[in-house]
């Protein structure tokens, strides 16, 4: 009578043997977007599940909980920032497991700056990709697929390495 | 004047810090799909671009090039099945990265069998995914993103390591 609890088991074992990096998604839905607010709003994530979709345009997916402030706040800015996250970085991602907090010129405690999408560039990051929104794809699970083409990116420091999953006691996926 | 394609080489070396595994996603449409065939028509191909996107109920993503047998091939099979290529395993990338080509039990070279959907399962890889396709989104870019609910799954090897895109000389992304 257990098989069905052992074939679950057996597809989160599964899923965790795929390999991922990972980010810090940001956005800013400007304050003219916001019936509630006067200020500029920012939401902030770590997340691993982002991957290339096209060469041309190089388009990118991020897949991000449904019910969560990041979600809400990527589809009223219509873009986002994958900040990627070097082996020397790992703190960050504690930093942004939970919500996210602008004090000043810093979020979550690290400083940023905007540049073509506003979504907040983080000052540590090795390398970053802005995108702007392409589709938002809902399927029936408990995350939103986002697809971003790519406006704005580079690598500040080429020779950083990114943080694997698997070097990390974190993981996402199963 | 050099000003864009500098933005396009800066994205292109910011998608390469995005990480990867190895993936051989393998279909099999049945005979009676096929209009021009009397047999069943397999493919298969080696990838990188895979994450999961949901926890419940358990979805991935494949991204597939769009001219290709393989994603023609899922579109008639409404199914796929992905291969997670271990350290071991970085051999079979060659063999699965030019069509497919079965004969007698075994695919490029590498005996498999059939689970739930048909789609083969390559018995020398250490876990496996299989799943219905769940929805299939064509964004403008070069692939399409194939949607996949995970109905079998199994992790034959729990101590083997997944293959990463770093330890190699192989590259998708950028």
């Amino acid at each position: 009578m257990d098989k069905p609890q052992n074939k679950s088991t057996q597809a989160s074992l599964a899923l965790k043997k795929i390999s991922y990096g990972f980010y810090i998604v940001t956005t800013k839905a400007p304050a003219e977007e916001l019936s509630s607010r006067d200020k500029d709003y920012y939401a902030a994530g770590t997340v691993s599940w982002v991957s290339q979709i096209s060469f041309d345009p190089p388009l990118v997916m991020v897949a991000i909980q449904k019910d969560s402030d990041l979600n809400e706040t990527i589809q009223r800015s219509q873009s986002f920032a994958i900040n990627i996250v070097g082996k020397a970085e790992l703190n960050m991602l504690k930093a942004f497991s939970k919500g996210s907090d602008v004090e000043g010129e810093k979020i979550n405690g690290y400083s940023f700056e905007e540049k073509e999408t506003g979504s907040p560039i983080l000052n540590d990051v090795p390398a970053f990709i802005e995108c702007e929104l392409n589709d938002a794809v809902t399927p029936e699970g408990d995350h939103m697929v986002f697809i971003g083409k790519v406006v704005n990116a580079k690598v500040r420091n080429e020779d950083a390495e990114p943080l694997m999953e698997w070097e990390t006691d974190y993981h996402y996926g199963g």
